[in-house]
């Protein structure tokens, strides 16, 4: 599928082992998606790691999706990524969170077996025709003329490739605190990844230092279950993927207890020697995955804070303790934990700690996750400031798929803040920058209404399909789940019912009976009415439900639609006209300080993030609606012809 | 189980998480076993080790036994281990080294799937009571008045238990090679262990350098299968352990081709930046898993080298080249590599390398692994200065029995060289020392007669038994095997057949027909003659043959008894002379240099090794049967009184 020059001459190098069409490297989160996509879409693909054995690890708690996270998986999975079927695959707990909110906010989580999780995203990869693996590590981007050459290894290799995808995590100088005690590592018991900080800055990338941490792990033979609450998952289990027709017949339970003012006591015993709270630690932290110690500072007028213990897999007594990341002392970790109801005699297989590492602030990126620096080197996941694995794979899968645009000749595959919740993520990243931190909530996306998680293929599909990421077959699936749809609304709208067939259900669930022959669809958009259970009452669903691939009942869809219906369309007329000022865009080099009449922090934010467009430039913090409307008579000519 | 002062006040103390019965330091293939066995035979055991998710990890090849090593599996699993369990549930292709032998040498050797073997023994290691686990990096050994008091570790713990055995594999200052990079590590992508080398040899300990070397891992996309030959498993397989009782269904092929001339000369043109022939490496290599370097300057007349290409698990593409381990430049190794018949366009996941790491002459340690300057430490595998799983297999689990018995304040166990090769390993060990990287072999055994692979049970199991080790069940296979060995022999001798059931089949494999009824077990004394066939020729297999639990068929047991009776004999006799010498027991302060009528190499090497007994001292290179005989006669009041 790759066209174009440098892919023409590396076909002719096709057997030599040392040039590529793309080069990524880290098998994280955000690698393994880069690496797949472009692979994928044809490019001859190297992907580097440290070590073959931890390509999709997850570091932290072995759960994949939740509010917003949840949102991404699911784009990642329509356009053809891999982290949904991994989750499905691996899972031993599906819940779909937010369910007594609007179905915009849903947020389908799953449990995963730690280990099968990396393991089903090692043999993705290897599955993979056009993708190559290394174990090696990377020490050098080798660039020449402010374009990217390839990259060399601490091994001393050098492989070439006129695209290279960074997705280093939390690995760049990483140092890992557990109270007092720091030792160099990229998440505990690996390597640090060092030189390559120090190479980008040589290049002129500016490089910022973020903190993240995660809690014990502990021995789930020492945990009295007795003393905790019980949270199964779901009892239809929902999948991420729209290819997945199957879960697991079985889930594992997670167990909910909570800290006690005494426990918050203890931890306090340990603040003098927190890194945190010593300025040991440099780096800020995710202000939304907050430490323990952090929330009972924050927030200390609460008495407790829940604790979820989270199995680690099918077979394994590993458990997570979900809420309790630290990185105090070992004994005051140890003897607060022991204070928690259902942990009075627990074992710890592994403290909790801190992890500080090096970042790019992302106003040094472009919209295709290309830097702004050096030509075809793209940076994607926790390198450009994110927390999170789903994060990590949405700007991977982007920056592979940019990469292969960019060898083609074609477009960067830029997804607007209406499109798609990646798209909210990179607006985000590039547009305001970030010096903390950043996960993605539904807050965040201004048209949540119309980004679904329910609908993420019906938004992304088409497009997968046509990058040549999304197979055929998830393209056909996607247009018969779209028919099904049409036609369920059809029939509804079509199919009339008699008040003796529907009153008794309409009472109760306490709406007012009718006393004539009503088309479904009039009473489906009824607020107190479940579509799915009025179809059941009146015995009709056979008749009017088309059924359709996938997982999710036809008639959740289609009720979703019509309910949501007047919503969306005041949302698109909205997005329709904040779309106008994406079409202003910027040249390059604009020079901000020459214009006197916007304010002075908006030349400042300007000039340093450099926003392609009007719209990118209107969300900067700190630039005014008056700031743009200087620029808009003074970008008159830029402004690109209206799409026909 | 345990009893004894150490462990009551240690139970006393049991939801203390800081005092344990026994420590272990090392996940490998030593330490899981040191650890499963102290925990089964009672102790409270703690296993530290760097990380969780590499325990029972294979460094090299994914294949556990062969000649020699294979035998110390099913002793290790006779005695209650879990190696050849381990083993047979996750192997891929099961084959009998030289069967084309004598039974004697007869070698067990599994092809395994190096992720499940991994995750099964972190599995069966989870489900031991008394076995904790801790993630950490241990640093420090705490001794006071020489006797170990506990460990310390890199992230700031301290845990206390009366014996600790340490398993640090290649960890202990790990450097790894490849060509002329140097990196620090214990195998490629982990960390080494620093620390722990200097506090032993500020204990008085002598450490030394040893070295070791893995070929490269390569795509097996890029494998030219056509090119190969294929070398399937047997047909009909069979397990190390006599607790399986079902293998996989399917097996997957190994494939053999060889090295040229070519590849010789191009393996050469790296010799000048090899680390081993530039003196980088200080270490002294394995001489029995020589690298290709080696072969081919040791062995300059071959003008080949077989290559086994072998896969490494049922679902991954990687592959290991067994022969062709290498630390020469990489682009050497490559180059290489494509001129070797079908691999002509192979990629390489990971270069070989070679790595040097510390480990401690093993005459700093007494027959039950104790160490000999700080009591209750033990150690074990591969820090003693051997090489391979099984090896360090053998060594942890002795290690974890006689810390055990250290606790009960029993006799140590120690097995005879007469008694099994894990006796003749730990003797070569602590008798002979070692200065290079010791394996075993059937030829180091001199009793081999007695010590074949398919009696390890009835040599051991028992003891196992009687030690808490093994199981019930397993004691009661054993017992049932060797009734139906015995009942199926009186059945040979009882049952007669006649000329006409058996002549075709006599002819047919070449000896001389019967011309009256014959016994049975007369014919199946003949070397050209198969019991197995013998009966199933004259249809008198279901009434001769008594079942036995596990796979072995009963029939070829008997033919290995009935064949081999009369070497054993002899060699038993044999073994009682030699025991005798044991029975001298020398003190442990018994001053050789007073003892002038001994040789000047025997004073020395003896005032080193100190042996514990004479015929230890009998057995140390350089000592002459003449400084025995003095030896005997100034240590006549230590004998032992003979044994009723
Ligand atoms: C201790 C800890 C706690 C965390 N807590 C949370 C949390 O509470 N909430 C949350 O949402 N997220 C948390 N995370 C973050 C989450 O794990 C990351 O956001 C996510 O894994 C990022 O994915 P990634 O692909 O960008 O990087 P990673 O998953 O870190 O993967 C990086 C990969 O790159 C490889 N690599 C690095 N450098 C090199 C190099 N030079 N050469 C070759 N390979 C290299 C590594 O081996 C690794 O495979 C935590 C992470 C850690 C380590
Ligand atoms: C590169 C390489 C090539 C090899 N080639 C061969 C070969 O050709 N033939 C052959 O027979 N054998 C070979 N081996 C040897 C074989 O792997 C070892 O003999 C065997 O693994 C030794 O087992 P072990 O349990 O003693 O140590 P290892 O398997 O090395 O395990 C040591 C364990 O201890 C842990 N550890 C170490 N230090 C500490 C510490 N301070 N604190 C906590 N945990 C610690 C490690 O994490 C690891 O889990 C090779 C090994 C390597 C690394």
């Amino acid at each position: 599928m790759v066209s174009g020059n440098e892919l023409e001459k590396s076909a002719m190098e096709i057997f030599s082992d040392e040039r590529y069409d793309v080069i990524v490297v880290g098998g994280g989160h955000a690698g393994a998606e880069a690496a797949a996509a472009a692979a994928r879409m044809g490019a001859r693909t190297l992907l580097i790691t440290m070590s073959l054995e931890t390509i999709g690890r997850m570091s932290c708690n072995p759960a994949i999706g939740g509010i917003g996270k949840g949102h991404l998986v699911r784009e990642i999975d329509a356009l053809g990524g891999i982290m949904g079927r991994m989750a499905d695959q691996t899972g031993i707990q599906f819940r779909m969170l937010n369910r007594s909110k609007g179905p915009a906010v849903w947020g389908p989580r799953a449990q995963c077996d730690r280990k099968r999780y990396a393991e089903a995203v090692r043999h993705e990869l290897e599955s993979i025709p056009n993708l190559w693996m290394r174990a090696d590590t990377v020490t050098e981007v080798l660039v020449e003329d402010r374009r990217v050459k390839g990259v060399r290894t601490q091994l001393g290799k050098t492989f070439y490739a006129p695209c290279v995808i960074l997705t280093n995590g939390t690995f760049l100088n990483g140092v890992i605190h557990v109270g007092e005690r720091q030792l160099g590592g990229g998440r505990m018991g690996e390597r640090a990844a060092t030189g390559l900080t120090a190479c980008l800055e040589r290049l002129g990338f500016e490089s910022g230092r973020l903190k993240t941490g995660t809690p014990p792990r502990i021995d789930g033979r020492t945990i009295d279950y007795s003393r905790l609450q019980e949270q199964p998952g779901d009892s239809e289990p929902l999948p991420f993927s729209y290819m997945t027709d199957r879960l697991p017949d079985r889930q594992l339970s997670c167990w909910l207890t909570y800290t006690t003012p005494e426990v918050h006591a203890i931890l306090r015993t340990g603040f003098d020697r927190s890194p945190m709270f010593t300025g040991r630690i440099k780096g800020r932290g995710p202000r939304y995955c907050p430490s323990i110690e952090d929330k009972i500072e924050r927030f200390a007028e609460r008495d407790r804070h829940p604790i979820f213990l989270e199995p680690e897999g099918w077979d394994t007594y590993e458990v997570y303790v979900n809420g309790f990341s630290t990185s105090l002392p070992e004994e005051v970790q140890v003897a607060a934990l022991r204070k928690i109801p259902g942990l009075e005699r627990v074992h710890v297989l592994r403290p909790g700690y801190a992890i500080e590492y090096d970042y790019f602030p992302p106003y040094q990126i472009r919209y295709s996750l290309e830097t702004k620096y050096v030509e075809g080197l793209f940076f994607a996941g926790q390198i450009n400031g994110t927390t999170g694995y789903e994060e990590a794979a949405a700007q991977g899968l982007m920056a592979g798929i940019n990469a292969v645009q960019k060898l083609r000749g074609a477009e960067p595959v830029v997804l607007r803040r209406s499109e798609a919740y990646i798209g909210v993520l990179i607006d985000d990243l590039v547009a305001k920058g970030t010096d903390e931190p950043y996960r993605m909530f539904t807050s965040r996306a201004e048209h949540r209404i119309l980004l679904r998680q329910d609908n993420a293929d019906l938004r992304l599909t088409e497009l997968g399909y046509r990058l040549g990421l999304a197979t055929r077959e998830r393209y056909e699936r996607m247009l018969k789940k779209k028919e099904a749809i049409a036609r369920t609304r059809r029939a509804l709208e079509e199919t009339t019912v008699r008040p003796e067939q529907v009153n008794g259900y309409l009472e109760r669930v306490g709406t007012s009976p009718i006393d004539r022959p009503e088309r479904l669809v009039r009473l489906a958009l009824r607020p107190q009415v479940n579509l799915r259970d009025l179809l059941e009452a009146t015995g009709l669903r056979e008749q009017v439900v088309v059924p359709a691939p996938g997982m999710e009942p036809v008639e959740m869809l289609v009720e979703i639609e019509l309910k949501y219906e007047g919503y969306m369309d005041r949302e698109r007329e909205l997005v329709e006209k904040m779309r106008e000022l994406e079409d202003w865009r910027i040249p390059p080099d604009f020079d901000y300080e020459a214009v006197e009449t916007i304010s002075k922090e908006a030349r400042e934010k300007l000039s340093k993030i450099r926003p392609e467009n009007l719209g990118q430039a209107s969300r900067i913090s700190g630039v005014r609606p008056a700031d743009i409307s200087v620029l808009m008579v003074l970008l008159r000519r830029y402004r690109r012809p209206q799409a026909a």
